[in-house]
Parts: C-alpha cells; structure tokens; sequence
C-alpha cells in the first residue's frame, strides 16, 4: 500500500557517517571514521558488580515503571556535581534523546536556531525534522566567534547550540574567556544557549574549565552524557535546564517513552555512588590522550606541507585542514579503495562550505594501524597535489 | 529568561492519569488508577542470571554503540515469532517511543487519526503533538465497527490506531470475524493500521486469536512490548513494519535517541532465548486471572444495580459503566477523600463523552484490599444515587 509519510519524514535520510560506517565494516579498514568510544575504556568488572548489586538489592524499583523525570538518587547525583536543585534534571535516553525533546519543545517550522562552525552532525540530524532555519555563527578555533552573535543573528533566534569542550567534529575546546564572552552576548541578546558537553570529562590533563551553565544557570541548557565515561550502550544521558523548560521537557519524554530504563539507571547511580568516575577516569583520559599523541605524531611523520592539524586538549577527534581546493570527499573516495576511511568535514556544515576539511576519530585504533593509515592518507593527498606549494 | 516555546509545545502537559497517580502514592490510598505490571510477575532470578552471563560473556557488545534498527539477534528472535523477515522489526525504547515515532514519520499538523472509542491515552499523548485531528471510530463491546470505517472517515486519515487485545483501557478484545472485517474495510480503503498488542501474551487461558499483522502484513504496523511479560523497567518495545516505513522509522529514531540501550536488548534477548517467556507466562497470566476474579466477585457483590462492568478473558483492565447522568470525576473527588482511586472514562475519548465510565486496574491490589476499595465505591455510588432505578 501506499504510505502516508509526514512532510517532515520526507526530509529524513541516515547519517552521512552511519553511511560511512557500513561501508567501513570490513575488518581490513582501518577506520577513523566512527566516533565509537574505546571499549577498552569500559569498566565491565565494576558495571558486573553493580548488575549483581541491583538484582540482589533493588530488583523491584529497577524493573518497574518509573518517574518520567529519572531515578531519583541518580537525579540527585547529577544535581549535586553541578551545583544546581535535582528538579532542573532530566534523566534521557542519551543525549541524542536531548537534543530530539529540546528540537520537539523549542522549534518551530521556520524558525532560526545558531549553530557553531562547524558543528555536530546528530545534533542537526535532531534539529533538522522540526524544520529550523539554521544560522551558522561564524567561528574559530576557539570556537563561535562573540562578536559573531549580534542582534541580526540572535533576532527570532530558539537558541544557540555549542559544544564547548573537545567539540566534534574538531576537539576544539572554548577558552574561559570566550566562555565568558558568550555568555555575555547571549544575556544581553536574551539567546537561550544549548551547551551540549559529552567530552567535558575526557580532558586528557583531567582539568575543567567552568561551564556556560555554571556562568548563567537560568539561561543555558547543559547537555551531560554516560556514554564517554561509563559506556555508550547504556544510552544513559540527562539535561539540565531552568525550570520551567525543564517541566516541559519532562512532559515531552513522557510522550516520547515514557522514562528511560530504570535498570540502566539504577545501575548507573550503583556504579557512580561510590567513585567509579573519579577511579575510573583516570585510565580513560590516559589511554586517550596515548591514542591522540599517536595520531598527532603519525600525522607530522606522514602528511605532507600545506597539510594542518590541531592539538586536542581532550576528546576523541582531530580536525585536518588540506590544501584549498583540495576535495575531502573524492579524498575519501581513493581512502576507501585503500581501505582507510574518515569523515568529510562538509558533512558537519550547514549551508555553504569548505570542501578541504575532515575529522580523524583516534580512540578505537591500534597505534600501528594509526601509523599505516595516515601514511595512506599522507601518500593520496601528495598523489593529488604533486606538486604543492609549502603554505 | 523568556522560553521561545514551540507551538506544539504549548499543547503539551501531563497526562490525566500521571496527575491522578501522584495524588495517590500515599500507601493508605487503594488504587485501581495505575497500569503497572505486578512487581510479582517480574522474572528477577531469571533476569540476574541473564545479567551474570551477560556481563561474562557479551560484555564489549552490550556496552558499545548499537545499530540503531536493535540488537540483531533479538530481532531476529522477534521476527521468528511473528513470522516476518527481520528487516521489517525495528526495536523501541518501550512501545511508547513506537507511537512517537509513527507520530513523526505520519502525521501532518491537520492531517486525520482514527481512534477507537475510547482509545489508549498515552496514544493520544504521543500523536497530540504532531497537531493530528483525530476522529472517532464508533466502537462496542468488541472493538471498533468496521461499516463505521466508510470512505467518509477512511479520506485522508494516516491511519486508523488499535488495540485488538486487552485493550486499554476497556479489557475488550476483538473477536475473530471482527479482526478479518476490519482489516478488509482497511484494505478497501487503503487505511494503514497500527496494531498495539502490549496484552496479546495475557489472555488468561492462553489462546491467541490472529493478529491484524497476520491477516495483511503489508498494510499493519505491529506494536509489541515487553514490558507486561518480562518488566516495564527495561522499556523495551519493538514495532514490525513494512519495509519502506520500517526504513523511515528507523532513520526517524536515530534522530531519537541513536538506538534502545544495547545492554537491555542483550539482557532480554539472554532472557527468552532459552523459552523464559514460555516458562513465565503460564505464572503471570494465572496471577492476573486470579487478580480478575477477586475484583469482578467484589463488583457482584458491592455495585449497586445500574452498574455495569465487562468479564475481560485477559490483560489488566475492567471497564464500568455508571449509570446515566452519573459523573465519573466528581465520583473520583470523593472516591479520594475516602483513600481510593481510579481513572474516569472521559481521559480515554477524544471529543465529546459521556462521563459516566471508568477504568478499574486490578493486577497489583491484594484481594482484601480490591473488596475494601470496591465497597467504598459501591457506597458512592448508592449515596449519589439513593432512589436508583433498576436498569
């Protein structure tokens, strides 16, 4: 028969990257595509402990129906590391489920909502079926430039959405100053601000820099996430937000699904009760910063001049700028052919943009394939410019 | 700050029952308002010895990032017992997020939904904010009419939404010969139907009548749950589709919430690999055939004449029929005054309605408390209606 769709649906299509993915399966590919965290990062023998807990102690409350709003103690967990009341928590089905309910309860056909230069694919993908406008704020390696945020650009605006730390797609991550000056331009331009902060833990020197939320609680929504730092198939994130939004917020994901497992929740908040994080983040960042270092120095071993790169403070990616004129995308082509993958920076944009950028993703891959895999891309790229001038 | 609410989220509040639900968490309150399982249907031995062999054996794949259609096994194990390819199943985080994401991928602002009468509210919920305008379909003892389901009502609608099992909130289940004449009317008509089975398993003595789905699997969306038959905790739902709206559906999702967490999918396909189903619902369902009893023996004997209630051969729900004129709500205000709650009809109907129905959840109350809370409303009753006449 003949389907009804929406006019929404008709704009829906898979991710670019889940595209890439499948075509990086093969066990041959040495992939810098996914932004899959290191499963040698997850803490199985504590998480085997917790389950074991859970159905010894709390076998009931963690099978039941439970609040929309999320399993309380883990509400207040979450309320007492960032210093806010438990009723601004919103317990979610990761933070993808986040940026879908703030999408749901924020957006209307038309209306503009600011995006960072470039920015975060699923977040877009999110955004995208409400229909927005998306205005681009010019940005830089600090992140959206503040003057950037004027009141043309904030007029009619639903938020402004930033990942300040280790941002994907570039591991980019907000200086305080900067911190401090959007946050200014967003109070004075009364911009809500969407500060989505998945990799905030994952700084490699575990130093923190203080959040947007912290800087303006009533006009940020913070974004927090389980699955960098515990692990991603827990799909276990949560939202903080002003009240009011917050209550909101909570009646759209009770029409979404209800509540998020209480399994996973309850078994999240045994984990974390007792320091898990704080013993366990430890060897996450240094295996981490390990695999970034490795990719760093492959990439001064084998790119050729006029190929440049960042430094992450933290995270899981790095962000490579080639040649102008150079196409990342018929770069991935020959990449894949040789069995080495990644993803085109043009992806992470809306509207116009460079065609010369793309993301490394470092975590899941041996160092030695590290090293063989950038050498492939170091000797496509010096195929495609022969005979290019050092910049 | 100013919240840019979006249009539809202003439309948006708790749902009838959720209200009704917090005012009656105090353990002196009888309450026949919620619709959860009973905690003593839930397999928690089996379920902890799946974590345990879990967490041995399948560790890497139950924390790692999913595909977003779910965990291949299951839904493999899913299409077997539906008889249907396992392209077509896609896993939900409980049928809840089912309703969304149909919501999403079907319904325009304007565009027409045809319900039962009454019909389930959290449906009613989830499509609501997709701006539908819903018509009733005219409905009896056995489920929708079909010859109400005439070109009229059929032009335009999405689809016509059921639940031929159990339903909820009336316990009615569609005979057989209504089952085959509504699917006919629908494929006259070109309706698509979307099946909710979260009771099919319940039926008290076990017999299954066929599925929607069965009788025309290319014009029926499935919506199953294993929330009733092993624990809503895990909210864990799935939906059979036919493959260019399961596509959609999945790509709607990922935009969702990425995929369902892996490691509840791992842990109930861990569960009902090796037949815990078949061990465990011969308990649940004798349970709740015993819950029934008490209360249908407790209505014989408290309800004065005029009281009407059907004989459910299934699931959780017994639905009453005051007499005429008489209001459920205002029965509910003194109800509570006197530690006992239910939810009134007029929550379950979209449009006009009469008000003088109410739902009776039965499967979590003692029986002694079932008798004591009948009795309460029998005397209610007599009290609005002293000089009842005899129907």
């Amino acid at each position: 028969m003949n389907i009804p769709f929406s006019r929404r649906a008709s704009a829906l299509s898979s991710s670019a990257i889940r595209e890439i993915l499948k075509v990086t399966e093969r066990p041959e590919v040495i992939s810098f595509a996914g932004g899959l965290p290191s499963p040698a990062s997850f803490p199985v023998d504590a998480l085997a402990r917790a389950a074991v807990r859970v159905f010894a102690r709390h076998a009931e409350a963690a099978l039941q129906y439970g609040p929309t709003e999320g399993y309380a103690p883990l509400r207040e967990w979450i309320a007492a590391r960032h210093g806010v009341a438990a009723e601004r928590v919103l317990i979610t089905t990761g933070s993808q489920q986040a940026l879908d309910l703030l999408g749901k309860v924020l957006i209307d056909p038309g209306s503009a909502v600011l995006v960072e230069t470039p920015t975060y694919l699923g977040a877009l993908q999110a955004f995208s079926l409400y229909e927005p406008l998306f205005r681009a704020l010019r940005s830089d390696d600090d992140g959206p430039v503040p003057e950037a945020l004027d009141a043309a650009q904030a007029q009619g605006a639903r938020f402004l959405y930033a990942q300040p730390n280790f941002q994907n797609p570039t591991g980019r991550r907000m200086p305080l100053a900067r911190r401090r000056a959007l946050v200014e331009r967003a109070r004075e331009l009364g911009v809500l601000l969407v500060e989505d902060d998945p990799y905030g833990d994952l700084a490699y020197d575990g130093a923190q820099l203080p959040s947007l939320l912290s800087m303006h609680p009533d006009g940020v929504v913070y974004l927090g996430s389980f699955s960098k730092v515990l692990a991603p198939g827990l799909r276990l994130g949560y939202l903080i937000a002003p009240p009011p939004l917050a209550r909101k917020l909570a009646q759209a994901k009770q029409a979404a699904d209800l509540h998020s497992p209480t399994l996973v929740q309850v078994l999240a908040y045994e984990s974390v009760r007792e320091g898990l994080l704080e013993q366990h983040l430890g060897a996450v960042r240094a295996l981490y910063a390990a695999q970034c270092e490795a990719m760093l120095a492959a990439l001064a071993r084998c790119m050729p001049a006029g190929v440049r790169w960042n430094r992450p403070q933290g995270g899981m990616f790095i962000w490579v700028t080639l040649p102008a004129g150079m196409d990342a995308g018929a770069l991935l082509q020959r990449a894949i052919e040789r069995n080495v993958a990644f993803v085109p920076g043009a992806a992470f944009h809306v509207g116009e943009a460079a065609c010369n950028t793309l993301r490394l993703a470092f975590v899941t891959v041996p160092a030695e394939r590290i090293e063989r895999g950038v050498r492939v891309l170091g000797e496509l790229v010096e195929e495609a410019f022969p005979a290019m001038p050092v910049d």
